[in-house]
């Protein structure tokens, strides 16, 4: 019933125009989707790598005084540091991660098609703050009257927390600070309010104690979340056995809110499934997919820079279709289609 | 300066008089204050363990269906398991706690000077509900109009969480949930509104990135909580170079708040020293502690359930005054006074 575009994977780092100087683009990922003024619009996760030189890890950061980016080299033998993962730099015990190998920042692309689609010549939302110093990571965008509500993964040294944003028109933007204190990710705004209160999805993630797992919250400002509740966790033995987490904003149905996850195996490979949740008390489970709706089966999901990954912060609806734009590998975007219908007789 | 109470421990394990049956006390410890109808009012946490029993590691928990705390049997031998830590069961990797070996509940002591206390023949909060399955810990109080409002810190195989509940009397209780999302503890609420919000610090605990630090929130509602700052981290190469968390309500003066913290060095040793907040924007810091104010030198703070700790919840102020009760050696409770402006004067 699921079926993948022809043409994927939709978007690669080779077609993106505009790297910094001094470095790479590896991935073109992890897009937040929405329509407006007839236009598909992607808020594409770019993760752009400092080209390596001799024998020094080079480690991109934004330097706050001067508000640019900058790249320290690391000795490969400073016995410091674990290399060992490409994507960041582990303190020797691998207890913390000290430095990220790359920078994210948040750039628009956009279609007519849904499936062709052209970057803006300058990012929209890129490292500006102390929270972003690491970088700006897997937008999900929520239409609520005239305002898209972005929030996005803020990386630096204090941790990883969840920022906000808005625009009316994705040409201007505000920024609205830290919603999600951290550890906090995988923040999914529904697009309506529960008894005069915004609500979301949110994923702590856990010290010591817990999984990785999908949280409520409810708000009546989208600055200030509180009424948290525990939605779901990790099924063990499961396709979703190690940690999941909200992907794309929930859809709503009559039935309830369908919400597209991604769910981790003990192998991390990651795959996507549903979830169906109750209108009134959207933190109740009325079903959960037993199998994943996607999963990394095709080479472009096999192989890449974190392979076996499919992983999805947005989609659009079209008819009674979803298009489901999601990170592949780390390093590419894909697009598959399924009905609503099909997909909510597959969870009864 | 400073000045240790005669009678130190002036709390004990030994003399609390309720046990559960099967249960043996082994910590009277963090507590939070509060002066209440001229009795001092101590909200104690009470940690009690299952009496061990054989070959097998007892773990207590609290049955949530049969709403009562129920005790399983670990076997010593079983691979699953790490049992270095008389305190808690991790998993073989040491990555995850899976069990507490005890379970903590907070009961009021009253005293008419301050020293000499005796406890309720109840609890006052106990675990009740999903988060608290493992516990309720480290209570503190801020009075404001009058409410005194008490956050804690909930422990359920869910997470670590700051939960929330209020009284007007020390008799009866109202819960409000969960503020603060997990992995978050150490939670002290400002006594006085800024902007008409109320205030807080609290310490977000980092997965992989950041590190164990004060931040700063507000909240038009005390249930729902935003605008996070950070307000400072541990310190390398000082007496809170490891970790640091809000200990007592601030105490407000004429030069700014003064917050009475806790800091970690790199061998867990717990002392207690002082920031110097801005009246107006209390997420930036005027002054620190370069030498700890109270730091495990006595006996009974150097030895116990964890050696080498003194972590303080509530104070009371008397004339010029902090009556600081801190939990020593996750065991007991001691007393120190010191002159507000004589500690002033330490950090100018």
């Amino acid at each position: 019933m699921l079926e993948r575009e022809i043409t994927n994977p939709i978007i690669t780092p080779e077609q993106f125009p505009n790297a910094m100087e001094g470095f790479e683009v590896f991935g073109t990922f992890n897009a937040g989707a929405t329509i407006h003024d007839s236009e598909t619009i992607l808020l594409v996760r770019v993760a752009q790598k400092p080209i390596q030189k001799g024998s020094q890890i080079m480690v991109p950061f934004l330097d706050l005084d001067n508000k640019q980016i900058v790249v320290n080299g690391l000795e490969k033998s400073n016995p410091e540091f674990d290399f060992s993962d490409t994507r960041v730099v582990w303190d020797a015990n691998k207890k913390f991660i000290k430095y990220l190998t790359s920078i994210s920042g948040l750039w628009i692309a956009r279609s007519k098609d849904g499936i062709k689609f052209s970057f803006d010549s300058k990012p929209f939302i890129f490292p500006e703050t102390e929270w972003e110093t690491w970088g700006c990571e897997d937008a999900r965008i929520t239409k609520i009257d005239d305002t898209y509500w972005i929030n996005y993964t803020a990386v630096s040294e204090r941790g990883i927390a969840t920022a906000l944003a808005s625009t009316k028109d994705f040409t201007s933007l505000e920024r609205h600070g830290i919603i999600f204190a951290a550890p906090n990710r995988d923040v999914a705004v529904f697009s309506e309010k529960l008894n005069g209160n915004y609500i979301a999805l949110h994923r702590p993630m856990p010290s010591y104690v817990g999984t990785e797992s999908i949280w409520f919250a409810d708000s009546q400002n989208m600055t200030h979340w509180g009424n948290h509740k525990f939605v779901a966790g990790p099924r063990s033995g499961n396709w979703d056995s190690q940690r999941i987490g909200a992907g794309s904003p929930p859809i709503r149905t009559n039935e309830g809110w369908l919400e597209i996850y991604h769910g981790a195996d003990d192998s991390n490979r990651y795959s996507l499934g549903a979830m169906l949740l109750d209108l009134r008390e959207p933190w109740k489970i009325i079903a959960r997919s037993s199998k994943p709706l996607i999963e990394p089966t095709e080479k472009y999901e096999k192989e890449g820079v974190y392979p076996n990954v499919c992983f999805t912060c947005g989609h659009t609806i079209v008819d009674d279709e979803i298009q489901i734009y999601y990170g592949i590998a780390d390093r590419s975007i894909a697009l598959a289609k399924v009905s609503i219908k099909e997909t909510l007789d597959s969870l009864s």
